[in-house]
């Protein structure tokens, strides 16, 4: 599709994750940084200047200025949550696509206003967890999917959690119920939430437990929880997120012949270095065990990549835009599906935790 | 303590693991391997024989030889957990000091009568839970204690489960709720609990609620499950054990500032080249990461050993017992009530699955 133009970014707000994003859609072959607004005009220049852009993005001091941009395709939202909703349909609504940072919406609610809005205007949308697009994580897919050696995924359990000191528990958005109200739930649970679902092929559990003893801060924000899930068929899943514990990216996938464990899910250790890892193991190693162990450490899976996982995104999200925009097919509605179903799954999660952690069924 | 004699060893039974604790008796310098009494005295003088076992060990044809026989100091205790009241009782009340396999008891109730037995008989008691004895497991406890490093124990989880196969599955005392009617629960669960209570310095949690979704035979028994943890201060843990899935022996403990894993907690890979080893990183380590990483991989801390942790766990069993009979001292207590907490939060999970998962306060 050389013929197509790269897809012209605008962003709203100058968000710590939007340089990050920045420098992705500047990488990116087929997207480029058009624009960038922020509340003070002074301080998306200072941005610009700060992280290097291009001098022909255009400031605006406002988001509606972004958003009204005729040349703008598409607008990165990495705004705190409690703003999603108003931005992402105003922007679908001028005809923008839409990449959405996560947590998407403070509900399933908020989120079905977003994709109303984006289906009715024909744009795409994607939100913003980046490791799925990881090389890597289709790689992982394959191990998992393997009958031979990883035979039917039983169990998964996920983990995320980090420690971001005393000055982010005061000060941060993530800490203010009307900014990021979901707090570690939203910010690191979301992963953890999507990564179950990811395993379990999008099938959504029919109920979930959380686990007693979540802590909240002085406002009632989400510091530090985790649920169980459990599927029809006996699957089953457990998560930890929490703002309180040293760094921690955890996936635990059991299967009843292999077992699949990487410790940098959402962000590769070695990701600047172009390539990601991850460690499988197999009764189908039995046989090639050295005498007197018992059982057969884990195998190291390599998996080289050109870009990171950002731009990765960037490029798949700007790939389906110029679908949409060159070849005049609809959106592709695949993303909207698995947001919507980690959102419902977070919610009910929620649910269970302000009901005193009754068993909530999901209802889709 | 060399003028002391080695602890003369009595075996009930011919399970599988008697074939593991026969070689750990017969390595451990202060222990001897006196006498195995099976049902049928057959079958006893065939496991001598077929596992090379000194000619010298006297064979039985029932327990009560063995547990009567005036040259045996001390009895373990490898029956089905359904026999363990009657026959650490017996033993007890015979002045036999007592090693007996886990799960313990099938509820604390039975395993009070256990301890008060041991306890009016002045003999020592201590469970057969061997991983706790491997030197990995101190210096893991070091790790955990450093404050510097690891700052403060916020969540740990353990997972512990194989797939033993369908023979086993039909055909398993861990499968007859008679017998061994914990299921899995009792033979990995067990661990995953020890293996929490130990992180937390054997301080009960004081509630727990168990994971719906608990998978059973056709009998009841436990085939899958698992729970959270609460304590008092905010801590909190998760641990999954299971018959369904490949084998995994999993801790993650998390701290303010670092983080401890090992895969391979209740049989380290490298038993049998004389070390264990296992995962800690703390964010101390952020000034020593190459540019471009975003977080250090793991540092692996090797822990060389003189004997493979049975050993380890035997060595320490006898030489209590030599303190008892040679130096007249009081048992110790300290593995009766790490045995007995075991028991109460298993008891508690238990409870809290025949409850509809209902959270359940732990009452000591």
């Amino acid at each position: 599709m050389t013929h197509e133009k790269p897809i012209r970014f605008g962003i709203l707000g100058c968000a710590h994750i939007a340089i990050k994003l920045c420098k992705a859609i500047t990488t990116a072959p087929n997207a480029t940084l058009h624009a960038i607004g922020s509340r003070s005009l002074e301080k998306a220049a200072a941005f610009v200047a700060e992280h290097g852009l291009p001098e022909a993005v255009r400031v605006y001091g406002s988001y509606d200025d972004v958003v009204n941009d005729d040349e703008v395709d598409a607008i990165y939202i990495p705004l705190p949550t409690g703003l999603h909703v108003t931005w992402a349909v105003k922007a679908a609504e001028r005809g923008k696509h839409v990449l959405l940072e996560k947590p998407v919406a403070m509900n399933v609610a908020g989120l079905d206003q977003i994709l109303e809005a984006c289906e009715a205007n024909e744009v795409q949308f994607m939100d913003g967890t980046m490791w799925v697009h990881h090389p890597r994580t289709s790689k992982m897919k394959e191990a998992l999917s393997d009958q031979q050696r990883f035979g039917q995924l039983k169990w998964i359990h996920t983990c995320l959690t980090y420690n971001p000191g005393p000055e982010f528990m005061k000060h941060s958005i993530r800490m203010k119920p009307e900014l990021d109200g979901l707090g570690a739930l939203g910010d690191v649970g979301w992963y953890c939430i999507r990564a179950i679902l990811w395993a379990m092929d999008y099938e959504l559990p029919k109920s979930v437990a959380a686990f007693p003893g979540t802590i909240l801060n002085e406002a009632g924000v989400i510091i530090s929880c985790g649920s169980s899930l459990q599927w029809e068929d006996g699957k089953s899943a457990t998560f930890h997120c929490s703002f309180l514990t040293y760094i921690t990216f955890d996936i635990t996938a059991l299967g009843t012949k292999g077992c699949l464990r990487l410790n940098d899910f959402t962000l590769p250790y070695d990701e600047n270095f172009g390539f990601g890892s991850f460690h499988e193991s197999s009764e189908l190693d039995y046989g090639k065990i050295e005498p007197g162990r018992w059982c057969p450490k884990a195998n190291e899976h390599v998996v080289e990549t050109e870009f990171s996982q950002d731009v990765w995104m960037v490029k798949e999200f700007a790939s389906l835009v110029q679908r949409v925009k060159y070849l005049e097919v609809k959106p592709e509605k695949e993303w909207s599906v698995m947001s919507r179903k980690t959102q419902l799954v977070l919610d009910a999660v929620k649910d269970s935790i302000e009901r005193g952690y009754k068993v909530v069924e999901i209802v889709s």
